[in-house]
């Protein structure tokens, strides 16, 4: 895309009512726009981020079974009522129609799911199965000071698993945990994201969390690097030593939660009359698993670890371009690169603002943070070629013009 | 896909709390789900007809230059007391939060991406420019028993367009147009959608729907066939004749409403102050348009206007499989056909449920409507191949299972 049709543009400064790196950053690269407090509009650079983080989790869900629906945000009263959660979910916005119904927008979708799918369970044969959605949520949370990380509106991706009994519950948690490890290194997350032991709730002695170490981490947690395992603070009194190798020696970091794994147990299957008939005919409960993971939260994570102080360093996979192409008044020679990177597949932003100097263009192409910046300049045509240089790394390497397309395939 | 592993399957009976034919059939072939009045889940085959929907009118927005952002649903009160819409919308669902602070949930969103782009237009150099979401709407609708034509909660292609003056806002207003052509074309709705005006409400003297010819439409077209434009029975008296060849002899006809596309004018960029500096340095306020589809509509559309008695007739663009293969106890031979069709990217719902018989295997495929049915058995194995029907026709044509994918290229 040529950056003189793109709408928006970087600001010269930081938004002065937002408190959280990553809404600053992603405002003033025009990644995203502050509508109210915890409700963001996402731009051109941050939708297209966006849409490449949820098609990753897409592919890792469906790989493991997951079945892709899109279930309502307005969820009736009486579907929250049979669970007990209209009155015990604090977060929920509540409203109600002309006619008089009320409703709860939904912060998660148990109360959906579950009588949904529960429609096409008869008998063990239909078991176990798994369905998600990628969805918009709403919680009604008393702070929003956390940019994409703890917004009022924001997406989510839910899986919900149902299963005859315990053990293949059991084993399908397992297949997801490994999904979501999947996930975390295509973000380029895995090495700083933890499988963290967290407050079960109602259903279950522990769930599972998955932390991504951060400063700016609303949580604490207790790690153990020899098993890449964590202990949520609010579980740390009662369960101290790493819960694999059993060391105490647990290194204290502050954290994102980026996903979380619940065995939900017969809580919702039984609120709702969920039942199947066995392979002797005999009438039981559906067991269940939820599986939630926060796109826009990711987002704002990647943000939040993957910057430097001229701006953000996006992995590759979820970079809204993979070449920032600038052209320093050489837009004859760079408009040809330009066609070739597009004809190669190479996903580029070509900077082709007449007005801007050089200097700013380098300033957006470090903000915006795309992986490879490649200027044309009078200079690097002298040298036989462009410069190129990774976002990530220091090196600025002068390549043949018609070598570009072949160096970057080769990265 | 196997339809084994699909977790919906096709209902004896059509739900009784349903008057819509579209709902009707939807449910019953497991595509949607009702879960309220107006408020529906889309199970995997309606997802993915409507994801399909989706990325053509994606291509065909994106091919005359909108830019794709995505916008919150939640929008505070003080953005619709701006245009004194708080009051006067009388559809919107409005809730309040726990700090008391007050928003409408959008049913449409000017009083977000007026402000929002503005941000980010300072001169005429900034103009023309246009960007679109898809996104869930609400609306607080009365009656809501159109099944996917009037939802409480619908999805929505919203494109705004904002310009210097009216001049460059009527030529991108005739671009949009040819665009809806190329979409209800891509659709299979060209020859039964027609441009029609109707009431153009505070901003200009008629505004234009997109009208798609069928029994069950809420709206009444005049259509003269030889200009192929139509005009909504609320402007009629003061509009009887064509507007093109002042025909009069004008066809009555009931249709669904795919499409509008509106001038604005300055109704908004004044209500939130967004002006520009033309090219002599002065003030002046923006023009603009906007352009509405609905894919959720239209997903019910095709449903009402492309069946038969025995199911849906899906268009090849959208359907959600290209091709259902029916195993009639074959399971082997069909097997290694299933892997062939999947091998050349051909789409394929794989019905090799053991438990199903023939007859029941050809209902589904007639329900669900896929464009071809290929069915494997013993006798069209004998015959020397399996059994070709598409489902919008009669004709039974056995191919050489050797031939099947050129044969199917080919179409």
């Amino acid at each position: 895309m040529k950056q003189s049709k793109l709408f928006t543009r970087t600001l010269k400064e930081e938004p002065k009512d937002e408190v959280s790196f990553n809404a600053r950053v992603l405002i003033r690269a025009g990644f995203i726009d502050k509508l109210a407090a915890g409700i963001y509009t996402l731009l051109p650079l941050g939708l297209k981020v966006h849409q490449k983080i949820c098609q990753i989790i897409r592919e890792e869900m469906t790989a493991i079974g997951g079945q892709e629906i899109l279930m309502p945000a307005l969820i009736p009263k009486e579907n929250w009522e049979a669970t007990g959660r209209w009155e015990n979910f604090d977060a929920l916005f509540k409203l109600g129609s002309a006619e008089l119904k009320q409703y709860a927008l939904g912060a998660t979708h148990e109360e959906v799911v579950t009588p949904t799918v529960g429609k096409y369970i008869l008998s063990y044969k239909d078991l176990s199965l798994a369905v998600f959605q990628i969805q918009t949520k709403f919680r009604d949370e008393k702070r929003a000071k956390g940019g994409l990380i703890r917004g009022r509106e924001f997406s989510m991706k839910d899986l919900y698993s149902f299963h005859p009994d315990e053990e293949t519950l059991s084993q399908y948690y397992k297949i997801v945990q490994k999904a979501y490890f999947k996930i975390w290194q295509r973000l380029g997350l895995l090495d700083i994201t933890y499988l963290t032991y967290a407050a079960g709730g109602a259903f279950s002695k522990y769930s599972h969390e998955f932390q991504t170490v951060a400063e700016s981490g609303e949580d604490t947690i207790f790690i153990c690097e020899a098993c890449k395992l964590a202990i949520n603070r609010e579980i740390i009194d009662e369960c101290s030593a790493c819960p694999n190798c059993h060391n105490t020696e647990l290194v204290e970091k502050r954290a994102i939660e980026v996903g979380n794994i619940f065995k939900l147990g017969t809580r919702f299957s039984s609120a709702f009359g969920l039942k199947y008939l066995d392979a002797a005919g005999e009438e039981k409960e559906v067991v269940m698993g939820c599986y939630g993971i926060g796109p826009s939260r990711l987002l704002g994570t990647i943000a939040e670890v993957s910057h430097d102080a001229k701006g953000i360093i996006w992995p590759e996979a979820v970079a809204p371009f993979r070449v920032h192409l600038l052209s320093l008044k050489e837009d004859e020679e760079t408009e040809k690169i330009y066609k070739d990177l597009l004809a190669a597949g190479i996903d580029t932003l070509y900077d082709d603002r007449a007005e801007a100097q050089a200097g700013e263009k380098f300033t957006d192409a470090d903000l915006i943070g795309c992986p490879y910046r490649v200027v044309v300049s009078a200079k690097s045509l002298r040298e036989g070629g462009v410069e190129v240089k990774q976002r990530a790394g220091h090196n600025l390497e002068i390549v043949k013009i018609s070598r570009l397309v072949e160096f970057l395939n080769r990265q």
